[in-house]
């Protein structure tokens, strides 16, 4: 892939376009923009933009256009999969000015925002309103709703609530030559066309830069049960996991931790104590969510009564906010205690549900036969389990060369279990050369078919998704 | 467009791939695969061919492609915008052999199953491991889960549960040139590539042929409670609905029903009597459902008071099944009465909720300046308003030229309300020219390079969706 390469001449011609004050190229800007989340690595733009309308964006796209520039749009750089990582440099074009939430429209539940608004900011606001956003990645403290809408980003709720995917209603879209469009409606319901809402989510900033969402939104529940589960089986706890939902209970969260998990988050943050028994292999954290709070104590007693066929220990009930806070960051911690552990690299493997035990099991047997160690966690509740392969002492031979095998075996059996590669996390830079063990030959032509139409000069984010 | 007519010789090869035994060409056939249930539309396919497997699928495609033949894929003939319409002749492919439901997955809850099944089969197979499959179009019990697929089919029930393509997880798909792919995961969360699922659904049989499905169910509800509410006004009965929601109550169904429609399905069914007092304009049909009884009629009771508000009579709370299954006939009835009584056309009109009520005002405003009569009801609950304009005595000239023109102004009012113009019917052949309403050029522009993508030649139900 050959782009035209940044001079002096682009930064005053974008200087031009945007103002002075919203093109950088100081190396330090650069650097910082050129990671995210993904493990260690670093792709700097050679210019980093901020512009601040929809217009703005349109003009720099149809500038980077008619000169082959690449571009990489950029939110708050809280990604896992590298998809906002600058790989053929060129311009590096942050949403972060892109900060308003435009309407929170009560009266249909909805609400239209930008796209580089973060996503608790969105979701106090319209909770305000007694209206609830339910998607809620980890990073959602400082990620944006237009990188959730890039990754199709998933969280604990998406268990009953569903993924980014599920809440989008329309979207204002930039394509790569400039041009502004607006795919979908403000209706539930809509059969007008090729989706192509759903095929802008998910395409992690590939297709086109999305500007403007509307989201729908659904009445804030009244009430929010909290359990955590202690188990002596990682396996037990699995299997234990789609006997909750066969018993006809749909959870608001089904979250699953390995003791390690649980014992890195516990030696990493201060305020948050969970006795623990020696013998326990692993936790579940169960919340159910409604109106009627009878109702929700119904639905813990049948769920207790289903988790003590899997050789569970003593279930802890969160008695008031301040502890049901208390374990939700134990479990929205675990990434960060990983990664102030050790480098690592995250793998955001799915399967159906009920295959999890095996997966687990999966995991673990491949990990002891190439010598690394994994903490896994994840929600459980759909089969996404974060598989966080631990640096540690291995060698960077190792690392480079044999790592990338075991991943491999790791993703097949996914796909032999019915999974696939991502959950929720994108397939960006990172898991880009696995995607022939999910998709044929001729699905990711189709794929790269689709590329090609929404962007010819394959200017727009290159070097993601789809093997080169 | 130009396809190559079919002769002697084609027909032969057809039969030479699929056998003598499932190639048809008598008239009387080719013309009952030439409708549907579109007004009184017909355009018959020069053949009839019902493959077996994808196997078949594949080699038809293999042989319409290389020769330049179009195909026009045909479900149960229920829809209602001409997409099964074999509107270039050529080769009309029914998929009615595709009745085999796959596999009941009670332990993921989910079914996997061909795509000729009928909605209703599939619904109460599942029914009997204590699953439930929500999208219930009118016509389930006729309707195959392909065409739902097709046009992204919703029902009563989506609006607390979603529409077809919220149940979707993977595909087996026919590409045009019949190479067979896969697309998803029977996972609940997919961030793997672009979302080629959620492109194929409401893609109406124009970018391949779903052979397979694999499609996500949850737990039947328990309970579910059923009321009719008469209002003394039509406005007034669609203010109410989206203060319900507003409330913090999600129905399992909102459906509304103006004066008229009632009466006509009274005329039209026996077993169905409704005490309509003489100054009632329209019925909200209310349902809730779940596993609590208690809480059900907690939420039943807040519904009352919430409508108490907007002049409505006395509430119907039905009793038994007997009798909730009489008013869910009232409702599924209402298409059949008013088709039995005039040739008609169905707008498949949709807004966000709040706006139902100028919607609504919109249309009988539009109707009176142009002469003509509408029944109206619909799945209010998603703003989805079925108007059926009735032919009555209308002349020939004013029903050909004129209509258009007023349903022109419909959906340009469904777009100035933020709604669409299909809510859940498609697009089609009959609304094919009014998509410049809802989309810009350049966005239909990106439609017809999608189908570019997977259809270089055109071939795949040629004349739908897009205008030519």
């Amino acid at each position: 892939m050959k782009f035209t390469k940044i001079t002096q001449q682009h930064i005053l011609d974008l200087e031009q376009i945007l103002g002075k004050d919203s093109v950088y190229t100081q190396s330090e800007i650069r650097q910082d923009y050129g990671s995210d989340e993904t493990e260690d690595l670093s792709f700097p733009p050679d210019v980093v933009v901020k512009p601040s309308t929809t217009v703005d964006v349109s003009a720099i796209m149809k500038y980077c256009y008619q000169h082959n520039i690449a571009v990489t749009p950029i939110g708050a750089r809280t990604g896992l999969s590298g998809g906002a990582l600058s790989v053929y440099g060129g311009v590096g074009l942050s949403m972060e000015k892109f900060n308003k939430i435009i309407e929170v429209d009560t009266l249909n539940q909805q609400v239209t925002t930008e796209t580089g608004v973060i996503t608790q900011v969105l979701q106090e606001e319209v909770a305000k309103h007694g209206l609830y956003y339910p998607p809620d990645p980890s990073s959602r403290g400082s990620c944006f709703i237009g990188g959730n809408l890039a990754e199709n980003s998933g969280g604990p709720r998406a268990v009953k609530y569903g993924v980014t995917k599920d809440f989008v209603l329309s979207l204002e879209v930039v394509l790569p030559d400039g041009e502004i469009i607006q795919t979908g409606a403000r209706t539930l319901k809509n059969s007008t066309g090729y989706n192509l809402t759903q095929l802008m989510v998910g395409s992690e900033g590939t297709l086109g830069i999305i500007t403007k969402a509307t989201l729908k939104l659904v009445p804030m529940p009244r009430y929010q049960l909290l359990l955590l589960v202690p188990f002596y089986s990682e396996e037990k706890a699995c299997e234990a996991v789609s006997a909750i939902f066969r018993a006809g209970i749909t959870p608001s969260a089904l979250e699953f931790m390995e003791r390690d998990a649980i014992d890195w988050v516990l030696r990493f943050v201060d305020d948050v104590t969970v006795p623990v028994e020696a013998d326990i292999r692993a936790h579940l954290l169960i919340e159910v969510d409604g109106n009627h709070l009878e109702s929700l104590m119904l639905d813990c007693e049948k769920i207790t009564e289903v988790i003590q066929q899997y050789d569970c220990g003593e279930v802890l009930f969160a008695d008031d906010d301040a502890q049901k806070n208390q374990l939700w960051k134990l479990r929205r911690k675990v990434a960060e205690a990983v990664k102030a552990n050790s480098v690592y690299k995250e793998e955001d493997t799915v399967v159906p549900r009920y295959q999890l035990p095996k997966l687990l099991k999966g995991v673990k047997e491949i990990g002891s036969r190439y010598g690394f160690q994994s903490v896994c966690y994840g929600h459980a509740g759909d089969g996404n389990l974060h598989v966080n392969i631990i640096r540690g002492d291995l060698s960077e031979k190792t690392w480079d060369d044999e790592l990338p095998k075991a991943i491999r075996e790791i993703f097949t059996l996914c796909v032999n279990l019915g999974g696939t590669l991502s959950g929720e996390h994108g397939i960006g830079l990172v898991q880009k050369n696995y995607m022939d063990i999910a998709f044929t030959e001729r699905s990711l032509s189709v794929m790269k078919g689709i590329k090609a139409t929404f962007d010819p000069l394959g200017i727009l984010n290159p070097g993601k998704i789809v093997p080169d």
